[in-house]
This record gives C-alpha cells, structure tokens and sequence, in this order.
C-alpha cells in the first residue's frame, strides 16, 4: 500500500522546510502558521479520503504493476478515467470546499508530459518520456504532491516573450551541462506550492524558434536551492491566521504562491523539454484541455458547498419553502457545470501515448461556462443569504461578556436555532462568495482566461461544415 | 435488411390514407399537399441516412436475432446506446434542420414501456411485456414510423382530471371486452402524426385510483376507424404549401396534429397499460427522461444549422471576421446543450427490465438549458442576420420581371454573390427564428415544461446531503 | 384643427396611387389588399387617437402660430417633449401591438434634419433650414405621414462606398441643375412606406469628401415618378392576406419596403442637403439618436401586449397564479426598457436649432438593452403560452362543420372560456413572438445594428476619468 | 453658511463617544481605530465635496429661510429634486468608491417621515408632522449625518412579529410616559451608525393592531444611554485595521452595525410615531421607494469605480484594446442602472405633505436591476483583473528587503509600469469584488431583498390594463 496518511504527507512536507515567505516574512514552519496550516489541510483531505474505501473507486488506481495508487498519481488510460477526473474533482471540492490546487494540476501536468515527451521523442528522438516514466513511477511510489506550473509573469502582455525588455517575465534556461540545465524565472498563481513536494514546470504558452530558452519542462522538489516561495495574502486571509469561524470554512484552505527560480539547477533526469519549442503548445494545450473540462466538476462540488451552506440559512432562518425556487437555480446551474464536464470526458480520445484526454471543443465549452454560471450560483446565495451575510458581527463579539449576550438574543434564529450556528452558516456563504474560496476565484482564471476557451472554440467551431448543413437545406449551390 | 428506403417509406404512408384535415379541409394524399408532403421529407431522411454506411454506428443497431434493424425501432440496452441516442438527434437535425418528432417520441415511448410494462407484470402478474416485445419486434421489422403521444387537453389546469366538468380532457377507456378496450379522448401536439404509421398512446400524467379510466397505454395504426388527425398551422405554414424558396429550409418539413380518438377499438394485443394508475408516473416519467435528455442533442444539430446559417450571410455581406465573436458564441451555446445530453446519457442507468435511462437529474438539467440557451442563438442569429431577416423581398418578386431586376441589383451581396443566395440564406435564418423551425418552438414544451423540469431537480436536489457539507465544514453540530 | 380623421387619411394614401409591387404584382389599391390594409390601419390608428381628448398631452402639440398639430409633425422643443417622445412610443405600441415605423422615422428624420439644415447653414452658408422649416409647416398642417428613410443597400460591407463596384449601393446624385437634383439607388427596410404620403431621406453613413455624391436629404411624395415600392413578405405575412383570426393582431399590422429611387427628380425646394459630406454623420447620429432612445418605448409597449397575451391565456388555461411570477418578470424586462428610455429623454440637451435630442450615451445604452431584453420576454411568453403556441388549428378547421365541434370540445379552456378565444389569445402570442410582430424583429435593428450601439457606448465611455477615479481611491500617483 | 467641514465633523462625532464594540472589544476613540477612522472618511468626504462649489447643485439646497444647506439634510421638493438624488449617489460613489449608507438612510427616512407624519396627522389629529419640521430644521443647521434604520432581527421570519417568542425581534415600546417613550429591541445592518451624530428609526414592517407596540418612529443622538453599537467586522475588513494598500480603497471605508436599543428613553419631541399601525407600511414603502431608485446611481458610481480600475489594470498590462469589448459591457451595465434610476426620478409625483416620491413600479424596477447586473460587472472585472486579482503578494512583501525586490521585478507591468501600481489596482479590484466593497454587498439588501421588489412589481404590474389591450388587438370580447 503505497498511500500515504493525512498526517503522514503533513509531517512531510514540515520536514522540507521550503524556503517560503507570506506577509514579508520567512516561514519557519507551515505547520505553525494558521493560513499553511489550513491549507495542508484542504490537501491533505485528499490523503485521508483516499484512504477510505468507499471513496477507493474514484480516488485509486492500480499501476503497471497492480500496485494500488493514489489517483492522483495516475495517467488516464481510459473514457472512465477521465469521467473519474471529473468525479474525483466534485467530490473533493464537496469534502474540502476549496480549490486544492497542487494536486489537481500536479496530476494534469503529469498526463500532458506523459503525451508530450511520446510525440517529441517520436519526432526528434530524444529519450524524455522514458524519464518521464521514471519520475511518475517514483511519484506514485512516495505519493508524492506536486504542484503544477505553467503560467509565467509575461510583463507586458501585448509584447511577445522574444521581445520583452527583461527575458525573465518567462522562465528560461540560462545555462547548462551535461549534468543538467539551470532555470530562471518565476511562475504565479501556484495553486498549493506550499503543501506540495515538487512542483512540474511546464511552459506557459507557446514559443518560436528564436524564443527556444524558455520551451523547459522538469519536476524539483520545492526545497531545492534558489527556489523561493512568495505565499499569496487572499482576500479574507487574515481571518485564517487566527483560530475561530469567522473565516468560514474552519476545515480546510487553499493557497497560492508566486514561485521564483533563481538560477535553480535541474538534474538531467528531471528535465522533460529543452528548446523543442515546437511542443511547447501541445503540452499547454493537453494540460488545460484537461483543466478545462475538469473545473466543471470543481464548480459543481464548490456549488454544492454554496448551495448547502445557503439552504442550511435559510432552514435556520425559517424560509425554506419561500426559497425553495431560488435553491432549485442553484443546483441547477453546479448540476450543468457537471454535466457538460461529463459530456467533455465522455468524448475524450486517447494519444499515441496511452493517454487520453478530453475532448478539446467541450473542454473549451465548460470553461466558458464555468467562467459565468458560478458567479449566478453566487449571486443566489447572496439574495439568500440575506443582508447578515453583507455584514454580521464577529466570533469576538459572540464571545465577549458584554456583547455576546446581545448578539445570542439578536442573532437567535427560528426554532431555537442559535446564534452562533447562524453566523457560523453565514460566515460560510461569506468565505464563499466574498473571500478566498469564493466561486469567482476559482472559476475565472484557472486553465487559461475565458478569451483563451472562447478563442479554442473559434478555432474548433468548424463552421465550413455548418455553412454546407446550410446551404444544402436552403438548396444553395 | 429490414430497412426501408424514403420512397417505401413514403409510398406506405400514402396508401394508408389515413383521416386527417388540415385548414378545415381534408387531405386526400398527404404526398401532394405541400406541407404534409415536407414533413414526410423530414422522416423520408431518416430512412435514406439509416441506410448509408457512414451513419450505420449511429443509425442502426442489431435486434436479438440479430437482424441489423433501425436505431429509431431499439431498445437502449448500454450506456453507449444512450450516448448514440443523443447523437442521433443532433445528427438528423443537422441534415434535417427541424424536429422530426415522430420516430422520436416512438423511440422514447416504446423504451419507457419496455420498463413499465415489465415493472407493471412483476407487481400486477399481467402480461403486458410479452405483448410489448411482440410489438417491438414487429415494429422493427417492418421499419414503422411510430408516432408518440402523452399530451391530453387537459380542461382547466387548476382541476385534477377526476374533477374537469368533461372527462374526456383526459384520454379515457369507456368501455371494454374480452377482445379489447374502446378509447376517447385525444392527443395534442403530436410531432410527425401525419407521416406515422402508427401510434403508441401514453398516460399524460399521473393518475389517482378514482381516475384509473385514463391510465391506459396502447399502439394502434393511425388509419384505425375513429382516429382523426388535425393537422395545425404553424407560424410560416401557409409557404409550405407552395412551392420556392421562401419557406426558408426547402428540404424538410415538420407537423403536428391533435389526433382524436372518437371511440376508437384497440384490439387487446395491442394494449400495454389499462386501469393500472400506481404506474401511470412511472412510464411518464421514463418517457420525458429520455426526451429531456436528448433535446439537448436536438437543439445542438438544429442550433448547427442555424449557426450555418448565420455564418453563410455573414459571408455573402463581407462580415465574416467582424462577426467571428457572435459566431463562436452561438457554437458554445449548442455545444454546451450537446455537452449536457451527453453527460445525462453517459450518467444513465439500467432498469430490471434491460432498457437504460439516462440520469434523471441531469436530464432535468438538461432540458431546463433547452429551455433557455436556443433563445439567445436565435437572438444572435438575428443580430448577424441584419435587417434582412426581418423584412426581405419574396421568390415571386425575385421572378417578376418588372421587379426581379432591382432586387437582383439591390439584394446582391460582396464578391459576385447573387441576391437570390442571399435571400435563401435569409430566408432560412427567418424560418428558424419566426418560422415552422424556430428554435423556441422545439426547445420549450417538448418533453414537458419549463416547470415541470425545475420541478424534477427540486425533488432530485438532495439538499439534506449538501447541507451535511455544509454543516462540516464550518464545523456546525 | 390640422388634424385628420383615419377615414381622411387612409382615403388619401387610396388617392396617391404610389407605383407599389408585393409577392410580385402591382398593388393597385392599398386599401383592397389584405396586407396593406392592415399596415394602414395600425398608421391610421395615430390619427385616431391624436383626435382622442384623452391622450392630447400626449399626442399633440402647439405649432409657433398656436396651431394644435399631430405631435409625429413637430420638433422636440424641451425635455418634456422628449418624455413625451418615448410615452408616445409606448401608448401607440399598446393600442397597435405593431411598429408603425413610418410616422417615428419620418419624426425623427425631421428633428435630425432640423439641427443639421441649422448647423450646414451656419458654416456652409446655404439655406437648407429656411425650406425645412417650410417644409415642416406644410407637413404639420397637411398632418401628413412620411416614412424616414436611411438604410442603403451597402453591397459588399466590408467596402467603403467608393469601393463599391455599383455606386448605386449608396444612395446618390446623378445629375443635377438649376430647379434641382436626380437621385438613384435604393432604401432598404422602410417601415410604413406603403401607408406614407411622403418619404425623407437621409445619408445611412457618414460619407468622405470623394464620396459626397451620396451625401444627400430630401423629401419627396412616394407616387412622384420613377419611385418603385416593394413591400416585403414578413414571416406570417400569408395570412394577413386573408380575413380571420389567424394573424393574431386582427386589428393592426406593419410593412416595411424597399423603395426604388430610378433617377427620380427632386426640387430644389425640397433637398436638405447636397454633398455636404462633412455633416452626414451629424444627421446620421441625431437620428439614431432618437430612435435608440424611443425604442425603449416601443418595446416596452409591445411588451405589454404580449404580457397581456400571456395572462389572458393563462387565466383561461386556469393557471394565472401558477405562473404569476413570470408574468412579473415580463413586466419587469417591460419597464427596465421603458425606465432607461426615460432616463435618456431625460438627460437630453437642446441644440443651437432649438430641436432637443436624448442623452448620446444613454440612448445606445437604450438601444442596447432593447436589443437584448425582449428576447427575454418572448421567451417567457412561449414558456406561458405553452405547446398550443407552438402548435394549433386554425380559424379554417375551427369553422369547419366536420372538424370544428371536436376543436370546440378539446381546445375548450376552464370556466367556460371557449376554443375560441383560447386560440385567439394564443395566435396573438405566436405573432409576436414568431411573426411579423415579434419582439425580435423590432428591437434588434432599428435605429442601426447592436454592433454601432455598443460602438456609440465604447465612445462615450470616457475611461481616463474613471480610471483617474480609481486612482484617487488606490492612491496611485 | 451651515455647512461643517470634514474636520469639523469628524472631530464632533469623535466627541460624542457613543458606546461601541468591535471584535469583542469597545471602541474608545473611532478617530484612532483604522476600520471606523476610514468609515468616518467615507462620510466626511461628503462633507467636504458639498463645499466645493463645482457641486453646489448636487448637493446643496437652500431651506425655506433660503439656508443654503446640505442635501443629505433636506425635502425633495420637486422632479429635479429626485433627480439629483440619484446624481448625488452616482457622484459620492465615484468619489469614495463605497457605500456611505448613513447619510443616504438618514436622508430617505426624513423624506418618507415628511410625508408620513403628515398623512399621521391628517388622520389622527396628532402633531407628529411640526416636531418632524422642527426636527429637520434643527438636523439642516447643525448639518448633521444621521443613520436611518429599518431592519429589526425578525426572528423566525416564518412568523409573523405577534407570534415571535421574544417580541424583542421587532423593536418595541415598552413604556410611556408624558414626557417620552422608552423602547427595547434592535436595528440591524444599519449603515455608517458608527459615524453618525443621530438614528432615524422607522418601523421595518407593516404592523396589524395586535403589534402596534412595534408601529414606532423617533430620532435620537447616538450616544444617548442604552444605546449600544455593535460593529460588524466585514470581508476584508481586518486589513482596514492596518496600513497599507492592501485594503484596496486606501481613501474611504464604510460600516455597519447592530444598534441595540436596551431599554432607551426618547424624549416626546423626537418620537414621529407611536402606535399609528395603520402607517407603519406607508412610511417603510416611502423609504424603500428612495432607496431602491437610488440604488441604481449608488451602483452605476460604485462600477464606474470598478470599471476604471480595470481599465487601468488592462493598460498595465498592455491590454488595454484587447479588452476594449469588456470595459465597454463594464460601462453599458452601469449606465443601464443609472438611466433606469433616472427613469424613476423623472416618474416621481408629489405627495400632499410637498415631499416628492419616484415612481414606484420604476423603482422597484431600478432595485430588481440593481440585483443583477452588478453581478455580472463584478464578473468583468474579475475577468479583465486576471489571475492576479485572484492572488497577489500583499504591501508587506514589497517592503521586505528579501522578497521586495522579487516582487518589483516579476509583477513588473508594461511600459515601465511598477509593480506597486499594478498591486494597488489589483487589490482595489479585488476589494471591490471579494472585500467590503463589493457591488455584490451593496447592491442586494439594500432596500429590502429582491423578493421584496418582485412583489412591488407584482402588484403594480396592472395586468387587467395589459389583458385589456391583448383582447381589444385579438378581437376578443
């Protein structure tokens, strides 16, 4: 049994000691620190579920050699893997409420290198996706968590990377030998760096010829030297500093980190790409294809959350039925998120490789939905919840003896409800429509902007065939 | 090979001349007037596309004998059947740009009786299932259209039907022999009666013990004495009549009629439900399942063309880039329809009885999309159509030589394309946003209301569990 | 009392014997055709109800003698008038259910055209304001109806007007002397040309020095020699041809034409402008303005017919307090379009001509939602409506002696309401939402495209001062 | 000249010492504690900008003895009144970006207590109507804030107020004396309390005979005894505690608190009314008709805020044109609110005291807009902001001499843009969308619930008229 415990993976990664800073100030120890702290437990949910057997079917694989593993860990080798991606992403945004990031994009990556390093192999005869191989198969071993990394600083957008006045703004190679290359640069908007154990760095977009320095791909684990962890302060961050249910979900968090390589040096075993930048394109566009289609199961399962924490205020508030209809919207905007995400895995198609991925035009379809139907499941919950989750007092004040009597009368919901469940209900909705877990955070950027989807739909949209579906019923010659 | 070309098909119809009126007249040979013979074009595809290789994954399947029969005669008997039902739909209204409703509802009624009648045996030890086999095997081989109807006029809304001052709002069984059952009542927007060789009857609703006489389910030709056919008018109908190109899709036609039984005798063998109310909602419910489901794939083929459509005059008027971003919208609205269906279907399950079903609340969901998403493809249609597609000139002004010529000046669109292109496209875009095959007409009633889908993921939502999400993780006892 | 009866004016539109082809034949008398009857009697409504004590506020105003002339003849002299503008649109829209565009656009080209003459005069120093006002003096006290007319037939739109292989795709000067001009080309989509005295005409674009030729305005009668009307076939057209209940609006109906100019002359009394290119945008942008704004009007009292059509079949399906929250919703999508239509005639400013025009931003914000909402409100009426407006017999088998005793049975309604009035009520919604009165005809391309709305908005939205807002706020110097 | 500056009237709400908590604990200086110092500026911006004479005539009136005064102190008088209502919220959210409630409320309930006492005392012969003079005389020169109240705890809100087991839900009288009334209960979510000089309450709710202790109106200083303010700690609102740009809007704040009322004793001079059930729903409606017109320009300021900063962040980015479409749908949906407020303004009519009202379908229009399309501005921005807005490094990083540099050189924007410019606009964003001033949290309750507007439509929608006109256009009799 190679899966490891929720505390097990904890003590891990407090072992590491990543260098890493939040607020100005360096880390000691992400186990200390309220905001890492909670944010290892959002992953590590993941550890503890996988464990569990009722959970085995979706959260498990067997390997080549029959070994069970974390799905985590796995490549897609089927349409009932990939719906399984799906499932897996709902049901733990069901359990965790948040947006574990590392894994899921750790995973992702995995699958786009394990096609990618096939099809550069096949036509430039290097030998990456033997190592590639290797690298999983250690990865499936340890359990190991590993972020993912694509997106790149860019400076300034409207200028391509060859002509950016400083190189950096994409990482690139700035030197190498035979033991290996060094990298420089830095990659933002990492989802869970801070509770991972390696990090997969792939290139942020594609790249020409003379931009070849930056088309780099490896895995390394965080602590190497050079590596340099900036923690994100979220919108609500602070509250998870400090104990208490004002931040809402007091189980688990999620995190992101501006990642920066300064002149870090990567063993030639864990490089994947080297200048072949004529598949840098193909390998960002396997890894958001399955990014794409998968947030539709993230939203639903946060949707759920929402929709729950929401008719959980309102049977307190004693307005069930009056909200029935609004409550009903709600689940069906996650149910059409899910489904449309199932609809991309079920036309999924293998590679060359063994891996399949989803269907890239219904991959770019849920993305587009998914960057509009949640902030509609936000909206609801808003109008639901009503003007306590716009503002409501503190566990503070609950707490203190010459307030909180006030607040347990004041605050008191219908059938003896408590106060204290009332805030703790409405700090929920809060965290999620208006702090770090809140559904416009997770759904917008993650997997490419909504015009980089709706640019993948142009592209797929086949309209020479719609016009001939046309012209034909039209009798036009 | 069991199946039918168009002509057979179509010569069957004919020579059943069958008692139907249109426009208080009757039809004498639905092959001469203009409207019915259109809508028999719209089923006359079917036939040709089942009999061409490159569709027969899709179109055909084989029966328990195998005899390779046609899709539109089976039983889903795998989850993969059910995805190809969706795919079915999309495919034929792509070729056939409108609902070809008949073999459809046929489809779903003859599976969703498949369940029932086997459910109805087990409690009940009546034989219904035996006779329906027969029936399905009969229907396959001999390649029939099978009309399917559920809708009862239904009286005043607000009364159960024990309680409409006329029974008859409700089909009913008024009287009954060893041999067989004598029917009264009708049936209201049935699609593709008039080119159906028969007609499988449903319960409409659920139905209480005191209203036992209506729960009644039976398979009948519909040139039986004492069934009548109202074929309707639909908005544009009165093009179909004539010929040209006005009408806008030149190819294929659609109908429906009420059809009124006037105590009509159906012949024991034939009846598949009768008095047995406990499960009247039971076979309604399986029947809308599938229908709300497979709309989505509907919607997306008609969604297709229409897509076409818009992106074909676009072109003749030079605005093919300028309007690239209204195109793309329209194709992520079906295939974010298509990509629902698939999901419900893939979700599906199976029943005791072998038949699958697709995921009833995803079908719920799907259908509620259908509800909403066709509207605004029309709207962008209409908005890249231009003032054309709202008032243009005739064929007969086209034709008229003291006319023809300034419209041919004035009507001519970029690089050489003539006005009459124009207008045919013209004219197609109007009849799918103001015409016989609007979108708003197929995507709104089919399968249910509205309501009645909203009402289903109401009861589906499983609130008590998202609550318990909710409850856990802000830590509420 | 300047004012005329709608006998007075439908007798003489009869007179002017206008050269005027439909399905393509002559139409020798306009008020023997069924079509244009009904187009007649939705224009000759206005007459009415100017005469209408009640709605005299509203519908008439002061001429500078004190003469009390139809408000469709005068200039907006105040914000009130503007008001006025927009309430006018609603009420007419209410009493017709129909555009009837001509006497609007032929208002609105004469406010457009009072400004411009004023500002050609001042810098130019010609002497168009001087015949307008004459012109606008006769208008008023004939009370005559004149159609407004901008849209050129374009040709190829990706090609400026001196590209054009056909000049003629833009309106234009052929000749020219001393008494006055020859123009040739064609206006497209002329709303109510057919029941109009008179026809002014305007640049549809704004035009460059070497393509002045186009830039041209004028008023001239529509049976002066060498104007060819072709009045277009709307989708439902068919049926106003014939008698009965089947149109839906049995009581008003729109047109719209395309008018032929084959070099017809025009007197040098009656042209306001003649290759003063640098003012055709002017003239263009006032006009559009007004539209833009009084759309919110028009749609919001259609709207209201369609809300009323809704209820009414509700309450005779027995279901009005089942679906009284999408009745709410109608009203609603109604008044948001007529509130902002409000607040653009508001925000209006005068001129140095004294003609007041709607605010520029809020008027394309207007047009904008108009463009959008009613399809909202369509939809919601084809979801009340339900499937009898998609499908139902017509007026010919209601009266049928065979047929229509069992349509009278099984389309009977709760309470007694009869088959007929439930059909009438739901033809009334099927015009408008899939006929020629359908909100989406209406809204999406008067007053010019979506497109040029949201370019109008683009230009007026003054970014560097909210940016500056924002920065004050950040603290960013 | 009655109008203070902004020292001078922070320095007298600083004297005042009211009694109130925070986070548990009392705030003994608001001057000193940085969530209540940045509130206080908010409101204390108004002071300032109503002496600034370029906005003399949005926000100063003169009184009757030709005073000039403070707006927010005075009657609407006539149409221009209420239309500079809604430009005076437009303009103070563009120049504070955030809700500066109290003044707002305090303003709205004075308006709706001068027609309420009025109509009281025509009635009752009482003489509610005078002291309400002498109380706003008193109020316009001492240029006074004074919060408005409404919102009771309600309790279970599935009973009504006679059935709550604690009748303190609704606040109440609890005794009575000649020289005043002693009340008992709370006032919720009540707006900027925290920096007011007085609080306006009004009843929440229409009361019936049995709850007349509830049917109760006075004004009283803040700091009188009894009365205990409990702050509400926001999203965000920890960061208002500290330094720095990370709480976004760096120049103002907003609050809200609980004001408990523990047995206060009101004077008769400031009691408005006592009992008057019959009135408790007229004056709640006046309010809530001011309130949800003015809305619309509150969220029009509020997202052309929004709109400017990602205007800025897309220009930083290098995206400025690429984004165009976006920004322009940004400044559509603002306008589209305010011109709909505008709308209502311009409808209001007189009421028999002289105070103005708009019109109330209008406004519960504008409010139900108001719920909705802020959404999908927010949506935009999140959209436009990227993946930074989504995860940022805070103020404290760049400080630090380790990781600042890091930070200066990788979230470095176009054009030599620093990365502190781009974290300010980011986290003004960011504020804007998931912090204290998110159009989300100002836009939904204000007002009442968008149940509540719904219903106001509902019952003005006047479907009889509506009904009416479908008959008269179908021939229906």
């Amino acid at each position: 049994m190679t899966l490891r415990t929720r505390e097990q993976y904890i003590e891990s990664i407090r072992k590491m000691k990543a260098e890493a800073y939040m607020l100005g100030k360096p880390i000691p120890d992400v186990t200390k620190n309220g905001f890492t702290k909670l944010a290892l437990r959002g992953i590590g949910s993941i550890y503890d579920l996988t464990r569990d057997e009722r959970y085995a079917d979706t959260l498990t694989r067997k390997d080549e050699r029959g070994r069970v593993i974390s799905a985590y860990c796995s490549i897609h080798r089927s349409r009932e893997d990939l719906v399984n991606r799906v499932k897996t992403a709902r049901l733990i945004c069901q359990k965790t409420g948040v947006c574990t990031a590392s894994r899921c994009c750790g995973w992702d990556a995995l699958n786009a290198l394990w096609h990618t390093t096939f099809e550069v192999d096949s036509r430039h005869g290097t030998g990456y996706h033997k190592r590639l191989r290797r690298y999983a198969s250690m990865m499936q071993g340890k359990d190991l968590t590993c972020a993912g990394a694509l997106t790149d600083p860019k400076g300034n957008r409207s200028l391509k990377p060859k002509h950016q006045p400083d190189k950096d703004m994409y990482l690139r190679v700035v030197d190498e030998d035979k033991k290996g290359i060094v990298v420089r640069g830095a990659k933002a908007m990492i989802g869970g760096a801070i509770g991972s154990h390696e990090i997969i760095v792939q290139p942020g977009t594609g790249f020409t010829e003379p931009e070849k320095e930056h088309a780099v791909s490896f895995a390394i684990p965080l602590n190497t030297d050079g590596i340099v962890q900036l923690v994100n302060m979220q919108p609500g961050g602070e509250r998870k500093l400090e104990e208490g249910f004002d931040k809402g979900n007091v189980s688990c968090g999620s995190s992101e980190s501006l990642v920066v390589f300064d002149d870090v040096f990567i063993p030639r075993e864990r490089v994947f790409m080297n200048g072949e930048h004529d598949f840098a394109t193909d390998v960002v566009t396997k890894f958001v294809l399955l990014h794409r289609a998968v947030l539709g199961g993230c939203l639903a399962g946060c949707g759920d959350v929402l929709t729950g924490a929401a008719a959980l205020l309102a049977e307190y508030n004693g307005l069930s039925r009056q909200l029935s209809d609004r409550l009903t919207e709600m689940t069906y905007l996650s149910e059409a998120l899910y489904a449309q995400a199932l609809g991309a895995a079920h036309e999924g198609q293998s590679t060359p490789s063994g891996a399949w991925f989803p269907d890239s035009l219904l991959s770019n379809v849920t993305k587009t939905s998914v960057t509009r139907l949640p902030f509609e499941i936000q909206r609801i919950a808003e109008d639901i919840g009503g003007g306590m989750v716009a503002c409501m007092p503190s566990e503070l004040d609950l707490r203190s003896p010459r307030i909180g009597p006030l607040i347990e009368k004041y605050y008191r919901g219908g059938h003896g409800v408590t106060a204290e469940k009332r805030l703790r209900a409405a700090r929920l909705i809060e965290s999620m429509v208006a702090g770090p877990g809140r559904l416009g955070n997770l759904c917008m950027h993650g997997g490419g902007s909504p015009a980089a989807a709706q640019m993948g739909i142009r592209q797929l949209s086949d309209l020479e065939n719609k016009k001939e579906m046309a012209r034909r019923l039209a009798d036009i010659s």
